[in-house]
């Protein structure tokens, strides 16, 4: 081992997969919501999950979704020693917001700064694909991408990785609600259709297109024609109570858009300026609050850096 | 009338829809190919068509895309005179490059500047619609928008006419093959299929995005792995001879990509560099050559202007 830093703490964000239009290829990253962790070197070789702080999680790397994804890093590595890692999880799991994603990318990320960098973000995307393999049975990587760049990523191919960052308009919001229900994630892919209407389909790609051109030209209203689902929110949505009512009482609070995170149960809205992000808080609120299901939500500027070092 | 200019030449550029992976959405517009038109004031009103050469096609306005969608601006108007119509057909009907765009847009743009200009670009699009069903038995505007506006477009929707300009980097140039096939454009639709799978899809939009994000960029590697369609070209190939053969041919020349051109015959490349457009023709030419049908190729920058005066 070097004299260099040994230890490392990190910041690793929530964020939000899909946007609406974008099913298994856009995302974006959040500021007030993530995980922190700790990365150490350590003179035995191997992974050693040695503390994990806010939710019940497997202490066996290989059963860890930060343990996989530092496994997948560590077993292209030849080296002498080893690493430890900290989790103190702050997104619980299955929300919806990211929440292996976080774990996944937390690990690689740290052992990579502490080996001083020796790979890139696009193969700390693939190492950490393995971690969220682990967590929902399919690799994908929307919430990965916007963690570790930050900003709206889109995930053009993950075969070969192959990642776009979207620049982010700087007034837009994001609000969150997260019921505190269970979705399973399998459950949420196995609701999905295996095919489409191809006039569906055409619909999804133009708004995809649009949403893409609204973020390059910070076109606040074209965002708002833009996030529209008409693919995955019709089944979706029926996991998630009160979906309808929530998105529309979003959108009369003045959101540009409103859809499910990821594969939910959390709901997100993107709003022009904070004082709109935090109306929609106050709409999405009241409009739970008539319900007996308990929630959380969150306001978050959009984080451009992504991932960082505490 | 008043003694403003009673006649205006028009050049109504020849389009290309589609643009691989945005089927029915993306499209952009030609230089060295289009018709030319001339509109005329005439105290009588009504819409008329004077002259046509080039093609076979109807006087009667009902019957012709040009007549028609004048017809369609003429019903909003109250007005004492009419239109005369002169239509010198270059693009031949059925080529797959926008042909019936062309005439559907020349007379009503020849109409608003005559009037001084009182319908903006969407509301031209919107009437030149009309006229483009009546060739195509459906309404769709991915030729009308880039013959209207020039450059790329994104028609996001319809209903209501939503159209995107996107910008287009000064070094892409198109190269066009047209091999003197017929298909008529009702077996093109036909053929489709009435459902995609989703994982098809998937792939579609991110390409979508991901060729948005690259003409924002200029990036032309990016173009590159973006001009790819996974749901139309499958099924629109099979009625193109050798159209895989040309396909590769261009790409080999070094095109960034190749695909069909609307509904076809033509296929068209975009390449990076005038000299690179012209290597992709002599590819295609070659090719072409060793079958027994006859073809025409054409070689022109990306039109940012679109329609023009002459």
């Amino acid at each position: 081992m070097s004299n260099a830093k040994n230890e490392i703490r990190l910041f690793a964000p929530a964020t939000v997969a899909n946007v609406s239009c974008g099913f298994d290829v856009l995302g974006f990253c959040l500021d007030s919501i993530g995980d922190e962790m700790v990365v150490r070197k350590t003179g035995k070789k191997g992974i050693f999950i040695t503390k994990i702080e806010g939710y019940d999680l497997p202490y066996v790397a290989s059963l860890n979704v930060a343990g996989v994804s530092a496994l997948a890093m560590y077993a292209t590595l030849d080296i002498d020693y080893g690493f430890e890692i900290e989790i103190y999880k702050r997104i619980k799991p299955g929300s919806g917001v990211g929440s292996s994603a976080a774990s996944a990318v937390g690990s690689v990320y740290g052992m990579n700064e502490l080996m001083g960098g020796p790979f890139n973000k696009v193969q700390l995307t693939t190492f950490a694909m393995k971690g969220e393999a682990l967590a929902s049975q399919c690799e994908h990587a929307d919430n990965l991408a916007p963690a570790i760049f930050g900003g709206f990523t889109l995930v053009k191919s993950v075969q070969p990785m192959d990642i776009l960052q979207i620049p982010s308009p700087s007034d837009v919001f994001a609000t969150i609600i997260h019921p505190q229900i269970e979705i399973k994630t399998a459950d949420s892919r196995a609701i999905l259709p295996k095919v489409v209407a191809l006039s569906d389909a055409i619909v999804q790609w133009a708004n995809v297109g649009s949403l893409v051109h609204a973020l390059h030209t910070s076109d606040y209203e074209l965002m708002r024609r833009s996030l529209k689902d008409v693919i995955v929110e019709p089944y979706r949505s029926k996991l998630i109570p009160f979906y309808h009512e929530v998105k529309d009482a979003a959108l009369q609070a003045g959101a540009l858009g409103a859809g499910i995170a990821g594969s939910g149960p959390s709901i997100f809205a993107l709003s022009k300026g904070k004082d709109t992000a935090l109306k929609v808080q106050d709409a999405m609120r009241a409009l739970y609050a008539t319900t007996a299901i308990p929630f959380e939500t969150y306001v978050s500027k959009i984080n451009t850096q992504g991932i960082k070092i505490l």
